[in-house]
């Protein structure tokens, strides 16, 4: 008989749009958690040609004598396009999926997040199961609920909000993360210390070594305080009408670098490293965070292997891009500005030279 | 001064997405509407090659110093496509607006279904105001949320739910519609009577002449009720968990006909013309409506001038569409059935023998 390992799991409270994510090591191939969580027989299984080599088979045995389609992305940001969710549909179409089947995502951030779209827009809005394989989809992209793809005008332009019946992350999965991945992923979780939990950031800064040598009960540590702050701020602010925003902190820099760069050479993690590092510049131009705060940042950051600068996009491109991020309200850029580690706030009205300031020093 | 005609006011409740329906004649030339309902300062005005030369002008005069951009579609149903909404958000992003834009929808219902769901994709959901200016869009597509396109496997299977802020329907823009149209219109009106409303049937039967003839008293007249029975229902059930399949009353059978017939021969409403003669005809192949009431809804679709069979599509084509129908349920095609006239009810248990010969009367 075999011992099963424990599962974590934490609710999204959302009515009746509320759902667990489970935490643990070798859920992916549990036939129970998918009877508890996975419900009709029709499955289109959502992978890509790195993460479905490795995991697909298992997935597809735990799920049993369910009926599995499987449609495999090419991998990358550049690929999250409204063109690849349209041919999520086709195979959905084309095997006469009804509304009772379920979509399963198994892999990072941009499989998740097309794979969801296509959910939320098939029939109206079908049930999708999030089985993310990267740190960085296991402790923010596969929960929450933002579903989408980029427009080569900016990220994330095209979308929905479509909560997940239920996320599985499973930590064995990370074993076969590229280790610019794993750092990539460590970016959103130093966020979460940033936003609101200055004891979390400690922590992270007394196990970053760990983290990035894949111990596992690290990596599971921060999975699940992770989790637990998305899970609560999400469950009080589902669409983003206010609180939710803070989870953006670095993203409007982080988009611009994306965006500025094609989608195709920086991981989404390792822009919002930078990002998280030019929001905490900002909030010192503006004679908010200490010095010390802003070093503590940067220190991690490189401790973590992730850049702190984007010298390769110019200030006029960066700019340019962060005006047409979904932030921007009534013409002024939306940003969260870390007051101090550990707390943050949403700012219209910072001084624009402190952001200019910003801006000259982070790009180029 | 000019005495402005009276706006009689539905709203539809639905906590803090609840909106008003606004029906009267001249509603388009009104920027006292347009301030009251539409804010921001960005507008995407959708419409297409027919209605713009027409109404475009007006509405733009009536909203003042907004920014207007126009985005002009094909008229016809066949370019409901996802290719057509993608076009509506390069247009969006283009012009490089913010979440705080608002889509304006002037047409029919596909203009409105398209409008719609360009704005609940568009950076996760803009706000859009909806003119209706055909019958059929004024007394259902327009209200209550659902937003979509086609997909050459079947109608609407690429979608939202995602209301708007106001509805605008303004009679006067009835006049040019063309005499086809009106009919179509009046089949979803004849649906509502029949799904909940037998006065209003009773109504319909004597006042046929005159809303043929565009008495704007009686269009007035059904555009209100119409709009009343379906405000109601979705407040009830925003998401179609229940009751607000009702609404689909003979739609399986009009979407089959549209896609067996490439959405470019049979108007929607014509469509649903015959397919409420054939929920009548399986009703009383199931034993439950008397002929009497058939005979009466078949004098009744005549008399407007609709259609109430589709011999040239097969039998065989038509089950093969509603087999796809996003109404299936665990394989089993789920169908209104009205009881009598102003009653009817959800099944997946008619006798299969009684969908037979209703298909094999009513398809070639």
């Amino acid at each position: 008989m075999r011992v099963l390992a424990h599962v974590y799991t934490y609710r999204v409270e959302l009515g009746r749009r509320s759902y667990p994510i489970l935490i643990g090591a070798g859920l992916i191939a549990r036939p129970d958690l998918f009877d508890q969580h996975l419900f009709g027989r029709d499955v289109l299984l959502v992978s890509n040609t790195t993460v479905a080599p490795l995991y697909a088979a298992a997935v597809v045995g735990a799920l049993g004598s369910r009926r599995v389609v499987e449609a495999i992305l090419p991998d990358g940001e550049h690929h999250k396009t409204l063109a690849n969710v349209s041919r999520l549909i086709d195979v959905l179409v084309a095997n006469r999926f009804g509304r009772d089947c379920t979509v399963l995502a198994l892999g990072g951030g941009v499989v998740g997040d097309m794979a969801g779209f296509a959910a939320a827009t098939y029939q109206r809005g079908i049930a999708y199961v999030q089985i993310p394989t990267t740190l960085l989809a296991q402790v923010d992209s596969a929960v929450g609920g933002k579903t989408g793809v980029n427009h080569p005008g900016g990220k994330n332009l095209i979308g929905a909000f479509h909560q997940p019946n239920a996320v599985l992350a499973d930590v064995r999965t990370l074993a076969t993360l590229p280790q610019r991945e794993l750092r990539a992923g460590i970016a959103e979780v130093l966020k979460y210390g940033l936003i609101c939990d200055a004891p979390f950031f400690d922590w992270l800064e007394a196990h970053i070594d760990g983290l990035l040598a894949r111990d596992l009960e690290a990596l599971t540590h921060v999975i699940r305080r992770s989790c637990e702050i998305k899970a609560q701020i999400v469950g009080r602010d589902e669409y983003e009408h206010g609180e939710r925003a803070v989870l953006n902190l670095g993203h409007t820099f982080a988009h611009a670098i994306e965006a500025a760069t094609g989608y195709d050479r920086w991981l989404h993690g390792e822009a919002v490293a930078a990002g998280l590092f030019m929001a905490a510049t900002l909030s010192y131009e503006c004679g908010l965070m200490p010095a010390t705060d802003v070093e503590r940042i940067k220190r991690l950051l490189v401790q973590a292997g992730l850049p702190i600068d984007a010298h390769q996009v110019s200030v006029a491109a960066a700019l340019e891009h962060m005006k047409m991020d979904k932030k921007v309200q009534g013409g002024r850029i939306r940003l969260v500005v870390p007051r101090s580690i550990g707390e943050c706030f949403i700012s219209v009205d910072y001084p624009d030279a402190a952001l200019q300031r910003t801006l000259a020093a982070c790009f180029g």
